[in-house]
């Protein structure tokens, strides 16, 4: 890593330039900041002194280090006083010709060892360093807002990087207290990319009807275990820019299907309903607007019978919950994947297929599917969805066994995959799909997820739980009953299944 | 519905907008005008007055009742004197900013009730509600051209609309003796999104050069019942505003491959060649020029042995037609599919394989297809294709069979699913998409499709006739065949072939 | 043909029009020379009547033909002064609106007969044929570079454009000792269409980690005949322009999927690494780097038993090979396909699917796949993958056997349908389809390939030659295991294979 006593300079002083300014200090850097617009850089400095204040008040950082801390600010004028640094972060305007004279003058000041580090989230590392002498220097050095707090930070190497301006970077991330990952400059690197899926797919299962936003978040949230579900985080991202950084990953990818935007995001925008900012988005955020509470089944007794079957995670979790609440149950001995069958209806996890399709190919009357959970011991709440023609009681039947297991019960569509199992299918897709391509390992695309956009588990971690042939068919089975290559599987996902592995082993 | 006692403004009167006028006022509306064009709404009245005379001079209103309705139209000069209007119906330029601009200030003028429909066919809804403090009372209010006959009007539905505004419109649109159909704002509305494969399809099968136009176009009127074959109708519309709307589709639906245009259409419209108000199209309308014939097979004596087979519709109008011409025939006792053998020539109706594939995975030597007819029993022509591998006299005696039932018979190449079939399933299929994505009701699909484009059957009470399961094998098999997304099955028909229902169930 | 008496005109006189006149010259006819840059066309004659005289040193000509052609060029400034010409070659900017105008001028000079042969590479004949009045006489006549050397023409038909005229043309490009090929205008014509899948595989075996592009230049040229990698080759056409082509084809395919650019052209043209003439492409050409050698597995003794089965070009190769190098193997009877056995590996030539797939497809352990050779006698050098699972000691010894008969063997990953292979059946793919939409026969396709970049074998005769139904499953398999159109098969293999016939039957 860079030692402590290298100087940083932080170019662009906004939340992001701060965030990282109040780092490199605290890990110890000088920093000198600069900001085309004046005054902004001392504004940012008192910003950043006041945060280490609070700190030192909180008891994280002692007195002396946060004064020392701040001390280390210093707030410049002109690009020639960059000339000593090490490293130059810049976070000014996402705009390229803007980058690229940046970074273009500093050739002329900076010494010969000096990095750049640039902090874009969607500009291609590969063109900014296309206006430099050694375009080798320059690497992207992604952090997440609020910076001091998240710890994830893409290194991004574009063609020209060398290995040890990105493994320095990498090991000075690390020395600030962050966890870097490795990227290679490709569009929405790491983060940007593989969460795309985690709003399309509940678009999908919206404009088809699958459910409505307030049922999709919450089970989202209660079953799958994401800190927001899709829809209340696209209104607090904004529609325009979750839309606009959409479309552009969609183009970057020569409008792979994969990406394609959904005609819901474009009628937002079109309304201007941009979420909360402009107070409509999916929910209405103007005064006294009620929020719509997720459809959730009417609580029924617990049946009289109940039948557990094989020994998936889900029914070992379901007999313990079942157990827990003294409901009685037998175990039954089939072996075609029900985990459970009450009241005529007979439960299965999801596989991808619709509930209908299950019935029809499978020969079955009454087929319930139950969604993924997180944590099916612990989760508070699951999805199911019946087929076209099973049996109304039936499906009260199966509902009711899941209450009486403690689980609120949120009825979809028959949409395929439902909610949280094909969302997180998607995410592992795309994820394994950057793996395949170069862009990261799969530790980075687990660590990158869990610690840029706080989802609960790695998207390939996650896939290895489920198991990834099961992943795997859920794909296939999306993608045969959508027809679209927006579901086709990774190349990643089908070597490691026909050679019966992991993806982490 | 509006009473008739409220006034209706109409702004801009060209073509559509004074046929809604004539429309409204008709129904006892007082009708203001507005053009900004000088003394354009005095014309248009003029206009209207007359096509109320010759209405009278016909029988088919009194001519007090004409007198009357003369009476209710008034030609305005200033926004201002809309100030008393209960709806405000907009037919002028087809152009975002100044639809915006028109209800932008009306909305200063009119009052809180009254209700806004814009007559646009392909600017989204929403988009010019987003520029209004009240979006609400805004829809779409889409007519036909020529909006006195067409029975149709698409009452369109934008992210902002309030439920009871288009149903307003919609009670208002019956009221004038039309057939309204609810619609969500999205490209194309209904029809101009599900007429697209009649012009696509045609498009695919000539670029693959299954057929020339001229007998494609005769198959699609005789067999099929459409009123125009889809390249004369394209001449007719004008290729510049044909690939111009294909196009649109086509990016608002982010280039789905269901809407991808024909390299065709752009050859044409670089040449010039607009169609008929050009002089040349597919055909040549310059003096002079003859209108080439469709290609018809020489007509042959009836075959000596015909053997008929099985339960479908088409062989028992074939065992009619048959039999009305005292031609002998028996029947076996295939379960196949096939229909009937004669010289060898087994004979199938398409499943949208080619006839060539069937046979080989059928393992029968000499297979001939035809394709799908409006009505069997009375349809003066049909399309057959053979296995490339198929014994000519056996081609012969299956054309010379079906000659003798009084077809007309075409032959095309071995193109999978020939053309009246393939066209039928990728309309219903396009119109279960428009369902499946809450776009209308399969009612209003189908009512849409044969009051606003003349289509002898509505796409998905059609589906049902041939058979749901029917249609989506021969979507399949394309989807095969090709190796396209653009095959694919719509969810909906999916769902309800596998729970064993009919669309309209 | 135009006879020799006939006056040819080249407008635009760069190095394609100048080696157009060139052969027009060397044909017998009087060639006038036009460029609207002052002298350019006479220093052109200057350069032509040297290469004349070269020729005549070579003695390839005879002193007195290189003297006469080099009369037969004459310069002018005016195109008033091409009135006389029979026949009009422009080989201008290539710029939509240069070339209407050019033609547009010159139909009020020239004769009524006079026809108009645009060489453009990739502006629509349609297009240009716009502006005319008459434009039946316009086709495009398109040389390659350098004009005297290559042997192709395509004789582009727009949608205007006379038989006739095309034929004229047709018949003149043989009589000058080219060899012509009819083409339908549209995007790319034959050569710049057919050779996109040349670049797009390997860029996409690369991208996913499927070898390094020295390792597949000397794959491609050293097994597949090519006669440079595509890498190199991409460097020395410079990827601004290749990526420009791409992008353009893709476009004007509507992004079909088969043309799908690479992420990696768009890095290297946002790098600003043209390849040659830049200093860096794949490869680095500055002074001093080191040109990458192939990875090339490092060579063993042969394996102590090896076990040939099967009746295949390549087992039969491989015996002939051992045989040769005295290395005793036995033969053995599996039918599945396996050409050879060695040390517990199991070798089959590719059938798209990888290694590990079939292995686990087939329930064989050790699979280890062989890439297609141009000539499996003659070949230095093949590729191999094996299954993810397969022992180590297995895959040494089939590379052992490989290189025992003669052949450096180049270990690339488990890649679908290897290089060679994957490559050779998506050329034949897209050719098939140009055939199949009429751009041009079969034959054409073949020819334009062999004779306008030099490709060993037509594309359609070696999938005859390698079995079209081995081709066609290659494809199916690229398809299965990608899920993307873009390996979708041609309907004309399908037809074909379904047929039992070759393309070329």
């Amino acid at each position: 890593p860079l030692p402590a006593s290298a100087v940083v300079a932080v170019v662009g002083t906004g939340a992001m330039g701060a965030g990282i300014a109040q780092v490199a200090a605290a890990a110890g850097h000088v920093v000198k900041l600069l900001d085309n617009r004046p005054g902004a850089a001392a504004k940012a400095i008192e910003g950043i002194r006041a945060q280490f204040g609070k700190l030192a008040d909180k008891g994280k950082m002692s007195t002396e280090a946060a004064q020392a801390a701040a001390e280390r600010l210093i707030a410049v004028d002109q690009l020639a006083e960059l000339a000593d640094a090490a490293l130059v972060v810049e976070a000014i305007v996402e705009n390229l010709e803007a980058k690229q004279k940046l970074y273009g003058d500093l050739e002329n000041i900076v010494g010969a060892d000096c990095i750049f580090g640039t902090n874009t989230s969607s500009i291609s590392v590969t063109s900014i360093g296309a206006a430099l002498q050694r375009p080798e220097r320059l690497a992207g050095l992604h952090f997440f807002n609020p910076a001091p707090l998240m710890k994830l930070v893409e290194i991004v190497s574009g063609l020209a990087t060398a290995r040890v301006v990105a493994d320095t970077l990498f090991a000075t991330a690390a020395a600030w207290g962050k966890t870097p990952v490795h990227a290679r400059s490709t569009p929405g690197f790491i983060v940007n990319r593989v969460a795309r899926p985690y709003y399309a797919e509940a678009l999908r299962i919206l404009n088809e009807g699958g459910g409505d936003c307030a049922t999709l978040d919450a089970i989202m949230r209660d079953a799958g275990g994401f800190r927001m579900g899709p829809f209340e985080l696209m209104d607090m991202i904004g529609h325009d820019v979750n839309f606009a950084v959409t479309r552009s990953v969609w183009n970057a990818f020569y409008n792979d299907a994969r990406f394609t935007p959904s005609l819901i995001q474009q009628e937002l925008v079109d309304a201007g309903f941009f979420g909360r900012k402009s107070g409509r988005g999916f929910y209405d955020y103007r005064e006294g607007a009620a929020r719509p509470a997720p459809q959730v089944a009417v609580a029924q007794h617990a049946p009289d019978e109940i039948v557990l079957h094989g020994h998936s995670a889900a029914v070992h979790a379901l007999a313990d919950r079942l157990f827990e609440r003294n409901i009685p149950h037998t175990w039954g001995e089939a072996n075609d994947g029900r985990i459970a069958e009450t009241g005529g209806a007979v439960i299965f996890v999801t596989d991808g297929r619709t509930a209908t399709q299950r019935a029809t190919e499978m020969g079955i009357a009454n087929v319930v599917l139950i969604d993924l959970a997180l944590d099916y011991a612990t989760a508070g709440r699951i999805a199911v969805g019946a087929a076209i023609n099973c049996f109304a009681p039936a499906v009260g039947a199966a509902i009711s066994l899941l209450q009486a297991a403690g689980f609120e019960v949120c009825r979809l569509g028959d949409t395929p995959g439902l909610a949280v199992m094909r969302t997180v299918a998607m995410l592992a897709n795309e994820a394994a799909d950057a793996v395949n391509q170069g862009v990261c390992d799969a530790a980075g695309a687990d660590a990158a997820m869990k610690l840029g956009v706080n989802y609960p588990r790695g998207p390939l971690e996650w896939a290895d739980r489920v198991g990834l042939p099961a992943i795997c068919a859920v794909l296939a089975n999306l993608a045969r009953f959508y027809g679209e290559d927006r579901y086709r599987v990774s190349p990643l996902i089908q070597q490691r299944v026909f050679a019966g592995k992991k993806i982490h082993d």
